[in-house]
């Protein structure tokens, strides 16, 4: 829930992201605020910060907040039309490749899939683990056992209705973090050789799965701003016996796509006419820039098809391997899958996030979060704007801590993943995100993990080197994109 | 490594087992040892209070030490012809139903496969995974990501290096504990329809991969205290295509057979030259209650076919979820498999377990651990004797902590595990076993986890049911089982 300052914050970032408020224009001043909407004026002073920290206005001393010269932008990536045919996927070796550069801690983690991990409150979480840890009576350890601690199942079942989606205690499943609950769900649905819709560009991980569970994908047409486009699954479904689908609906990874409300709850409705389940990987959800948190698709499945997966991993707990799956009418199959693969998540771990979740005010941890990765992003998107050559096309995720980049023709992400990382820049290169290798002009860049100044500078770098590249031949400009 | 008053105290009790000290013997005396092994008498105070805590023998006042009568024992029983075939398994719905009992704390744990939990420095473990926690440079969490820490890698290696394992840091994975690790380990060598060499009985958990990952099983003869028979085995190599095998040649899960150094040496040599891989399954091997640590078969590994897969979860930090394999020539795919499934092992619990290691003398908590278990499998054991019926056959093995009763002809171990379950007693019925429910009057007990007076008393109720059991038409008698 948004608090009352980030709600302030949201309406006047609306207004200026609609041209009503434009460069130069003074915000009204907190006394007027006050007056005009009955807040309290530190509230309206949290929320002139916050839109301070997220570039959006600049304070002048003794005149007030100004809004911000727009930063140059540049336009959203196309949508792309997916491969029509089912797939069998050979993707390890690429990802492998590429991924194991983010551990060397000379690179910057544009390439990363983590979050920085400076931002976590990972002293505290390890003190109140500790305490819950000498606290246990060793009787309880078997109650962590598949399906996982039953108060951790409650805490989680109590923020998921606070947030509008009313999942049963007894249908969570606590996973080795999301990865674990993605996969069981998947197992709990498919048998190899099955067919499994995904998103085009797919998340790698999600590649994974399937090449190791020999399931086959289809790819479903995505936006990049608005995610899977229902008409291409309605063809999908019509000309492949889907078994399952695997989509990101909410700042969808690589892309940032949000899928609008109506449409989740389309796709929802479409889903169950066809008996088709929908795993749910919500992973991001926690870390919206906006008012409030978006509703996932769960929030719509009235007769339990969708597998909503979730984590702790990104917003709380990296490192912990704690994340769940409601697993609607699937529960009891995914929590066999469970028992029978790794048996139970960790104690230590599930006490852990169960201590912070009653007593470590999560809330507070979270709205400090989003704040830092909305202005990381900000000054990231400003960056590529400013140094990336004309053609470049960019997405502007409303929460998470991925951009989607698209290159200009001619452009090979390989060859630029090469030579950025012979100057210590990692990226993730389009070719991980589907299983023909397509993407092969796009990148994808953890705008949220390195720190601002080291975006800017490797941003800066790979502008340098696109131009540089042989397949690019326009010279290098700065040029402008239009508005989205 | 045993410490000197271990070996003392196995030498004595080798001479008791061949009948070379016979009851009422006296052992000589403190005085008369030292003077003639050059040891310490603190060293042979330790060694006589180790056989008298294994019921071995008994201290009388000012007259010194004498051997025990030796309780009445059962025959062993016998080995079982395997089913010829191949078989598809489907085994889980019976597993769930019996392992779900095993959480109701008013229930005896006899059928748990569990050891018990009170047994374990939980305290120390949590107090020394805060101290690790803290101190943790957030960056270095990434360094934890599959194949996980590398100081816990390499203790894992010294460790094994110290036990005749020369296990190299690079091929070893950690794992969501030991059933992660097998099972990584069976997907790293098998595609769905392969088919693998199970022993027989085998563990349940071995079928319940098999049945998950839709492999075929096919059963190698396995003898109640010797383990594996290789002649069976080189037939089943001979008439199907068998793509691994899965053994646990130390303490076999349900039998607590051993193999013999020699043919754990013959069978690794009999794999290689088929070039088969090895998935050995080692996770009781800490808990052996002779003079040392019995080699696993990695211990003969030339070649890197054998998997070799451990845990702590029975010897340290049960609920911590740390296993791990060292998968030899297949560590690569390992590695990847964990990386895709799980990505990586808690940190916490990685953290715990390495500065525990490193500070927590191990060594000194499994010998006290070792001690209570041997003492209670001989509690145990002579309860069995003087309770079950004529005609019952039971192992006596030489570490973890289960036994294997055979119960006489017509009864019936589903029923006795119903029976007794109304009275607050679980077990492990035969039947979970093997892929064709073939050892029907079987039962595995878990004689290391209930207190030895509960265990005692769950014991003679047992014997009280399986007389009154229909099958069962013998009247009740303990009889005397012939020696082994």
């Amino acid at each position: 829930m948004a608090t009352k300052y980030e709600t302030l914050a949201q309406s006047f970032a609306a207004l200026i992201e609609q041209g009503t408020l434009r460069a130069g224009d003074r915000l009204p001043s907190v006394r007027e605020v006050v007056a005009t909407r009955g807040l309290s004026p530190s509230t309206v002073f949290e929320a002139y910060y916050l839109l301070e920290a997220r570039g959006l206005v600049s304070a002048r001393p003794r005149s007030g907040y100004f809004v911000n010269a727009r930063p140059e932008r540049r336009e959203e990536p196309q949508a792309m039309h997916p491969t029509a045919g089912q797939q069998a996927v050979a993707i390890n070796d690429v990802v492998m490749a590429v991924l194991g550069t983010v551990r060397d801690r000379r690179v910057v983690p544009l390439g990363s899939a983590f979050p920085d991990p400076a931002l976590f409150p990972l002293e505290r979480l390890a003190r109140g683990m500790g305490t819950a840890m000498r606290r246990l009576d060793p009787s309880q350890l078997l109650e962590n056992l598949a399906p996982g601690n039953p108060d951790l199942r409650h805490q989680i079942a109590l923020r998921g209705l606070a947030q509008g989606v009313p999942s049963s205690v007894d249908e969570i499943v606590i996973t080795s973090g999301a990865m674990e609950a993605l996969s069981l769900s998947l197992q709990a649905v498919t048998r190899p050789g099955d067919v499994v819709a995904i998103e085009s560009p797919a998340f790698y991980g999600c590649l994974q799965v399937l090449e190791r569970l020999q399931l086959r994908a289809v790819e479903v047409a995505t936006h990049p701003r608005l995610g899977v486009q229902l008409d291409s699954l309605e063809q999908v479904l019509q000309h492949h016996p889907v078994k399952a689908c695997w989509f990101m609906p909410t700042f969808q990874n690589p892309l940032g796509a949000l899928m609008p409300v109506d449409k989740k709850q389309a796709l929802v409705a479409l889903l169950a006419r066809h008996r088709v389940p929908l795993i749910e990987d919500d992973v991001y959800a926690e870390l919206y820039f906006g008012a409030q948190r978006p509703p996932p698709a769960k929030a719509f499945d009235r007769e339990g098809w969708v597998m909503h997966c979730g984590s702790f991993s990104k917003s709380l707990a990296p490192g912990y391997r704690v994340g769940w799956v409601s697993a609607g009418r699937f529960a009891r199959e995914v929590e066999r899958l469970k028992l029978m693969g790794t048996l139970a998540v960790a104690v230590p771990s599930q006490l852990a996030v169960l201590h912070f979740l009653k007593h470590g005010a999560y809330d507070r941890h979270l709205r400090r979060l989003r704040d830092v990765l909305a202005a990381r992003q900000e000054r990231a998107l400003r960056a590529i704007a400013q140094h990336l050559p004309a053609g470049t096309r960019v997405t502007r995720p409303e929460g998470g801590y991925f951009v989607w980049v698209e290159l200009p023709e001619g452009v090979d992400a390989m060859a630029l993943h090469h030579a950025a990382l012979a100057r210590h820049i990692s990226l993730a290169p389009g070719h991980l995100f589907s299983a023909d290798r397509r993407f092969t002009r796009h990148i994808r860049l953890n705008v949220g993990h390195p720190r601002p100044e080291q975006s800017e500078a490797a941003i800066k770098a790979l502008g340098r080197l696109v131009a540089a590249l042989p397949g690019h031949h326009t010279p290098f400009t700065a040029a402008k994109g239009a508005r989205t």
